[in-house]
């Protein structure tokens, strides 16, 4: 029997592998991309569930429309606002988690060969979603303020079949990063320049813990180019998969068409489930709880990278979400960094994977949501000794 | 901006402009394939809710395998001995209902320009699923016992680059009918010969109204090359989109790895409220109520059928499942049947599309699962005074 051409290149995400290392409860991991499970508002879902079921028991359990259910996405149109963008339900579609926007913008746009540009590092699961459609990816370096635009440029005008520019300005994964407002503005002066989409993948921007959110680039988009993939995994609950693909006009038109053949529509009892919560409960007042938590496990790693890291170790300094970014001296790979560091019960993300290319073996990503302060003090102490013995043998 | 290729074939879905229009509750509706919501366990499911977020609420609220709840798979793996197959967890992939594993089938083996062998009719939303992977299809032709045996020889004989053979043998949707064993046999055979993968799709088989449930394609399946596509969407709740592929080895793993790429994983609370279910209660007593109920609206509507529809008109007699399968003279447009038909409050599916390559526009399909016994009764009669006015009149 033989498979399609595209599953030569599909292989387990080396992440998944090390997740299901780390399955030990006794390794400190800064390996997953997890929310800490004891800010799950589980009272408060049990109540949403019995509310639900009893107010429109039948209904939540029932098909339903493949756009979603329209209370949420009135309320999700409603948050919009606080990136800079007006819109309404109409242009709201509701997803399995952010993870299956990312499949459908491949579907909606790329044949085989066809080139994606996206950050240098970028998204795994991303670069992982679209690879099922068979395109190039082109990566453009970044630095604290996002993509290299003069890099992008040089790109756009020399390369053929550019088909999406897919990128994560606010904190991204893995790299932490925040894009500057001036950069953004440039994105999609590009865009509009080479008549390209933009996918603007924001799973964290909610997660700030300082300064001003930005405005989204969707915000500076005035011809219907930007689609906007935003999650409740990170602000709410990742189990439940909801997220949601903002879009106009003809674009989303093309997304509920393919999600219609992916799976018909997404969970009709989370939906109107997680729209009670936000009925009853405020979600921002939520969110200001996990931002309070994340931001002193924010403070405890960095605290403890400054003390334990040997300076060759470079850092990114994350003012929101769930990572940091470290590299080591060129020449050295994480990789085997991570073989002496489990050792030492003490998990991460070799950052090799993150590249859709290859290369950069000498990064890696440190996660801190997942961990409490105690663990990470401890972890990244242990990170440091081998980093340390692993710089100086070298 | 340009869009994939594959969107220029991609259309929205008749049925679903369709449903769009009946959504008035006046209209007797034989035109969706919906279970009917007075069955649906609402207390059951208010009270398994309660109990995983009391038991385990962190867990269920969190990110979990790909492949899905480990105690739900086993007990899926179980049920799987009903049609003849033994099996372990291990082959056993949760998907966000079986739609999700027709979408996965297209991305683990089509190429564009390969072709899928159906039956013809077939499922219209494996047909949509499909033509995102640009494949092109040979129909079948199908009689009570199945697919044509020879022609489907032929074909394989003839075609190149054949990559798959899709089928619904229970009580297929459109047509209702139900393969015969010996069908089932020689289909393995044909498959062996050619060594091709079968997609065996069968959400509606637990359904049985009378005699035995014979068993599955998978289970003559000697060399790993059956794919087994389940649901709870017929025999509990379609809204909370929870099916199942069953699959071998390396087959499984390819299809893991596509799922991860499309959504992560299938939402955690709901598996685990499944699986609650089954274990408080009998899933097989629940099936029991809802065949009950099914048989008697399957009874009334043939009873209708024949004493209302004019003779010219063929249908099937369907012994399990949602649906029954008309056919008018040839020259007949079942399109414009419905158009009288609406104006009556009665509303159908043309036959049309279930056609991935177009043609017999003289059938439509009836279900009868979701109306009332005198909702049946009434709405069979007047679109049986429509058909002999079209029939007197053409």
């Amino acid at each position: 029997m033989k498979f399609a051409k595209r599953m030569d290149s599909l292989k387990a995400s080396e992440i998944r592998e090390i997740l299901k290392l780390i399955e030990n409860p006794e390794i400190i991991s800064f390996a997953g991309g997890l929310p800490a499970p004891e800010l799950f508002p589980v009272e408060e879902m049990k109540e949403a569930a019995r509310a639900v079921l009893e107010e429109d028991g039948q209904k939540a359990l029932q098909y339903s429309s493949t756009e979603g259910y329209l209370p949420l996405r009135e309320k999700i149109a409603g948050r919009m606002e606080e990136v800079g963008v007006k819109t309404t339900a109409d242009n709201i579609l509701i997803t399995s988690g952010s993870q299956q926007g990312l499949d459908l913008s491949g579907k909606v746009f790329i044949n085989e060969g066809d080139v994606v540009v996206c950050e240098s590092p970028s998204y795994l699961g991303a670069i992982n979603a679209l690879k099922s459609y068979s395109p190039k990816f082109v990566e453009i370096d970044t630095d604290d303020d996002g993509m290299d635009m003069e890099a992008l440029a040089k790109v756009l005008k020399e390369t053929e079949h550019v088909k999406m520019i897919y990128v994560i300005p606010d904190f991204q994964n893995p790299s932490g990063r925040t894009w500057s407002v001036e950069r953004r503005k440039q994105l999609i002066e590009l865009a509009n320049e080479f008549d390209l989409p933009i996918v603007e993948d924001n799973p964290y921007g909610e997660l700030r813990f300082e300064g001003e959110r930005p405005p989204s680039i969707k915000s500076f988009d005035t011809q219907g180019r930007v689609i906007y993939l935003g999650t409740f995994s990170k602000i709410f609950c990742p189990g439940l998969r909801v997220g949601w693909t903002l879009g106009d006009g003809e674009i989303l038109q093309k997304y509920i068409f393919v999600k219609q053949g992916a799976d018909l529509h997404t969970n009709t009892l989370t939906q109107r489930e997680i729209n009670k919560f936000m009925e009853v409960h405020s979600i921002d007042e939520h969110i200001e709880k996990i931002k309070n938590v994340y931001r002193k496990r924010r403070d405890v790693m960095m605290e403890g990278i400054r003390e334990h890291f040997p300076k060759a170790v470079k850092y990114t300094y994350p003012q929101g979400g769930l990572f940091t970014w470290c590299e080591l001296p060129e020449e050295m790979d994480a990789k085997e960094v991570f073989k002496k560091s489990i050792k030492e019960n003490v998990a991460f993300v070799p950052g090799g994977s993150f590249y859709p290319n290859g290369g950069k073996e000498n990064t890696f990503r440190l996660n801190y949501s997942m961990m409490s302060e105690e663990k990470i003090r401890e972890g990244i102490k242990r990170l440091g000794k081998v980093l340390k013995q692993e710089i100086e043998t070298r």
